[in-house]
C-alpha cells in the first residue's frame, strides 16, 4: 500500500474529548475515526489490524472445535422476555417497527442461540457442542467512554457450548482458558484469570481476562508469585494480605481492563427455552451451557493501551497493519518502486510512503505514530542495502535485501 | 469437514412458511436459519459460501481501486435530518436511548461516509477517491418475504467515490459496471445491466444489475439481441416492441431480482454535508459522488434460485462450500480417513459423510441437497480410483487419487 493513497491522513493535534491513549492514538494515527461516543468507523489500517485480531482468536476457537456461525443482531421481544433480559437488562437496546412489533438489538446471543441450539441437540450424542460467532454488539451505555474499549457498539467473538454433565463442562472450560491465553499472548497481551462474579442470572463465579492497565475499569487483586487473581468485587482479600495459594508473596491492587470472560451458565438457559437431550438412560435432562466472550474491538484498544510511547502506537507484529513502513530519502521513485515490490514478493505486507512533498522527518513521525513493527529506509547510501529499525528499539542495521525474510523469520 | 460433526442437519420436510426455492433449500441444506421473517442465521456451511461471494467481491473492489473500511450501523440522527431521510424514509429504522438520544439503524451509508469523506477531500489532487464496507443493513420492510432475498437485516458491499468532475464520474462508473459483470459471472450470475429510476433524491437514471428469475420482484424488457434492458417502471416501450438499441430483435419481458444498483447523486450529499474541495484554480466545489451498492446474503438466495433441481441446491464451484462430498461405502474408516486427509493435503475444500448410521443412499441424497459441485465416492470396488460425479451431471468417472488435482483445475 501506497502512503498517499492512505485516507485519513494522521493528525497533529490531540482530539479534544480523548480521554485516554487509545482513543487518541488510534484517531491520530489514523486507525478509527469517532461517529459519536463510543461508535466508531474502522478505516483501512484498522480493518487490517482488527482482521489480524479476529484470525488470531478464530484459528484458536476452531482448534478447540468450535463451529464459526452468524446469528443476527435484530431479536424479537419474545425471546428477551422469555429469560427476563427484557426487563431486568438495563443495557438492552429496544426498538418498534412501524408496525409495531418490538425488536431488541443483540447485546448478547444466549437469546438467540439456545433455541438453534435446540434445533440440533437432541441426544447424548450431539454433545457437546460448541458454536461461536465474531460479530457486532450494542449496549446502552449511560456513559460510553475511553475509545473503543467501551462501546454502545462493539465487536465480540462470542461462543457458547453445552454439556451432558458438569464435569464435561468443565473439561471443556479449561480447554478454552488455555485457547484464550495463548491466543492473548499471540496478539501481545499477557492475560490474567481472574475471578469474578457470575453475573446478574447466577451466583456462580465467572472467569474474567485481564490486562493490567491504567485505562481499565476494574480493580484487581493479584500475587506476584502464583496465578492467584481476584476481582476487587467479589474478593475475601485486601492488598498487602499475603497470597491464599501460595502463600510466598502480598497480594498487589491494579487496575486491569477485561478482554475475555467466560460464564457458566449452568442450566438457566436451557430450562428458559427448554431444550433438553435424551440421556444414555432414556431420560429428558437440560444440558449444562457455557458462554466465552472475548472483545475484538476493545483488546485493539487494550493493545493500544499497553503499547505506546511519546512518539506513537508500537503494535505488536501478529497484529499490526502492514510489516514494514518503508521510507525513500532521495533514491530515484522508480528505484524506491522496484524495492517496494521486492519485499512484497517476499510475502512481507509493505507500506510505502512514496509522498514526495514530505520531508524525512515527517515520514519518519508517521512511522512511528502508526506503530509499524519495522521501518525500512533506502537511499543513496544504503546501496544494495536497506536500513532496518525496529519501532521499539534505538539501533539501525543495515540489511542485503535478499537477506531481509530470514530478518524477518527470526 | 465431518458430515457427523456438521451442526443443522438436512430437514426432509418443507419449511411451511418458504415461499421461495431459497428459503425451502437453503433452510432444508442447513445454510441458514430463520429468527423471524427477513432476518436468518448462518450456519457453518452458510457463512462459508457467504464468505467466498464477499471475497469474489472484495477482489474486484481492491482491483479498481477502492479501499475497505468498516462503519458503524448505530447512527445519529442528526445526520439523518441533515440529508432529509429521517423524516422521508419510511423503512429507517428509529430507536431511542435511555436518555432519550435518537438513533438511525443504517439502511444505507451516505450520511456516515459524506462527513468522513470531508476529512479526506480537500483539494482536487485528493480526487478521485472511492471506499467500500461489507456490512449489515437494517430496513423496517412491511413485508419481509422470500427467504434471503428482501431481509429487515441483511448484507450488502456498499462503495462510495467522489470525483472533480462528471466526466471523471463516468470513467469511474463504467469501471465499477465492468467490475461488477465480472465479479457476477465469478459468482455464477449473469447480470443485465438495467435502467432504473435514480431513486427517491435523484431525477438521473440509475442502473440495476438484474439476474432473470420467477421469484424476483422487478418486471423488466429486455433485448434477446444486445444489450438493452429496462426496468418497466420507467420504459417508453412495451413487449413485443422493436429494440430501440439494435432493432434486430423484439424485446420480451421478464422478471428479474436486483442484485446490485449503482448511483450518480450528483452534490446532493456533498451539498448537504458542506464537502468541498479546492479545485485547480482555487475555488471550493461540490464533488461528484457515486453509490455502488451489492447485495451480497441476496445474491446467495439468487444463486439458489438459479441453480437448483428436484434434489437441491446445485452451487457455482466458486461458491460452494466445499469442493468435494466425500462418500466411503463400505471401505475400513481408516482407509477412508487416509483418503479424507489426501484430498484436503491436495488443497481440495473436503466434506466427508462419515456417518455410520445412514445409507449410502441418504448420503447421495444430502451430497445432492447440500448442492457440493463434486461427488466422491470410494468402496472396495474403486481399489485406489475415486468415482467422481459432477452435482450436474448424471455420468460418473473413475480417477486415479493422484490425478484428482488434475481434474479440479480443468
Amino acid at each position: 500500500m501506497r502512503v498517499s493513497q492512505l485516507p485519513f491522513a494522521p493528525i497533529k493535534t490531540i482530539p479534544a474529548d480523548a480521554d485516554s491513549k487509545n482513543h487518541q492514538l488510534l484517531v491520530q494515527a489514523g486507525f478509527v475515526r469517532q461517529l459519536m461516543a463510543g461508535v466508531y468507523t474502522y478505516t483501512p489500517l484498522g480493518l487490517r489490524t482488527l482482521n489480524k485480531i479476529r484470525n488470531i482468536i478464530r484459528t484458536e476457537m476452531n482448534k478447540i472445535g468450535g463451529q464459526e456461525i452468524l446469528m443476527p443482531m435484530l431479536h424479537p421481544k419474545g425471546n428477551w422476555q422469555r429469560t427476563g433480559g427484557w426487563d431486568n437488562i438495563d443495557v438492552l437496546f429496544k426498538l418498534k417497527s412501524r408496525t409495531g412489533k418490538e425488536y431488541a438489538l443483540g447485546q448478547s446471543h444466549e437469546e438467540i442461540i439456545t433455541p438453534l441450539a435446540k434445533e440440533i441437540i437432541q441426544s447424548y450424542r450431539d454433545l457437546p457442542l460448541s458454536l461461536y460467532q465474531i460479530h457486532w454488539k450494542f449496549r446502552d451505555e449511560l456513559r460510553s467512554k475511553s475509545g473503543i474499549l467501551r462501546g454502545r457498539e462493539f465487536e465480540m467473538k462470542d461462543m457458547y457450548s453445552w454439556h451432558e454433565s458438569q464435569d464435561d463442562f468443565e473439561q471443556f472450560y479449561s480447554q478454552v482458558k488455555q485457547a484464550y491465553i495463548k491466543a492473548y499472548s499471540k496478539v501481545g497481551l499477557m492475560a490474567k484469570v481472574t475471578e469474578a462474579s457470575g453475573g446478574s442470572f447466577s451466583n456462580k463465579i465467572s472467569y474474567e481476562f485481564m490486562v493490567l492497565t491504567d485505562a481499565g475499569e476494574d480493580d484487581i487483586f493479584y500475587c506476584p508469585s502464583c496465578d492467584f487473581c481476584v476481582n476487587q468485587e467479589i474478593a475475601q482479600q485486601k492488598a498487602g494480605e499475603t497470597c491464599p495459594r501460595c502463600s510466598n508473596e502480598k497480594l498487589k491492587a491494579a487496575r486491569a481492563s477485561e478482554v475475555g470472560n467466560i460464564f457458566d451458565l449452568g442450566q438457566k438457559y436451557s430450562q428458559d427455552f427448554e431444550l433438553t437431550y435424551m440421556d444414555k438412560e432414556g431420560n429428558h435432562q437440560y444440558p449444562i451451557m457455557g458462554c466465552y466472550g472475548w472483545g475484538t474491538t476493545r483488546t485493539m484498544g487494550v493493545i493500544v493501551e499497553k503499547y505506546n510511547d511519546k512518539k506513537g502506537i508500537i503494535w505488536p507484529k501478529t497484529v499490526a497493519p502492514f510489516d514494514i513502513y518503508l521510507i525513500n530519502i532521495g533514491l530515484d521513485p522508480k528505484q524506491a518502486q522496484t524495492i517496494y515490490q521486492q519485499l512484497q514478493a517476499m510475502g512481507l505486507e509493505v507500506i510505502w510512503d512514496d509522498r514526495e512533498d514530505q520531508t524525512p522527518g515527517s515520514k519518519f513521525a508517521q512511522a512511528d505514530l502508526t506503530g509499524i513493527p519495522i521501518r525500512a529506509v533506502i537511499s543513496e547510501r544504503t546501496g544494495n542495502k536497506i536500513e532496518l529499525k525496529a519501532r521499539n528499539e534505538e539501533k539501525t542495521s543495515l540489511i542485503e535485501i535478499d537477506k531481509i525474510p530470514q530478518v524477518f523469520n527470526e
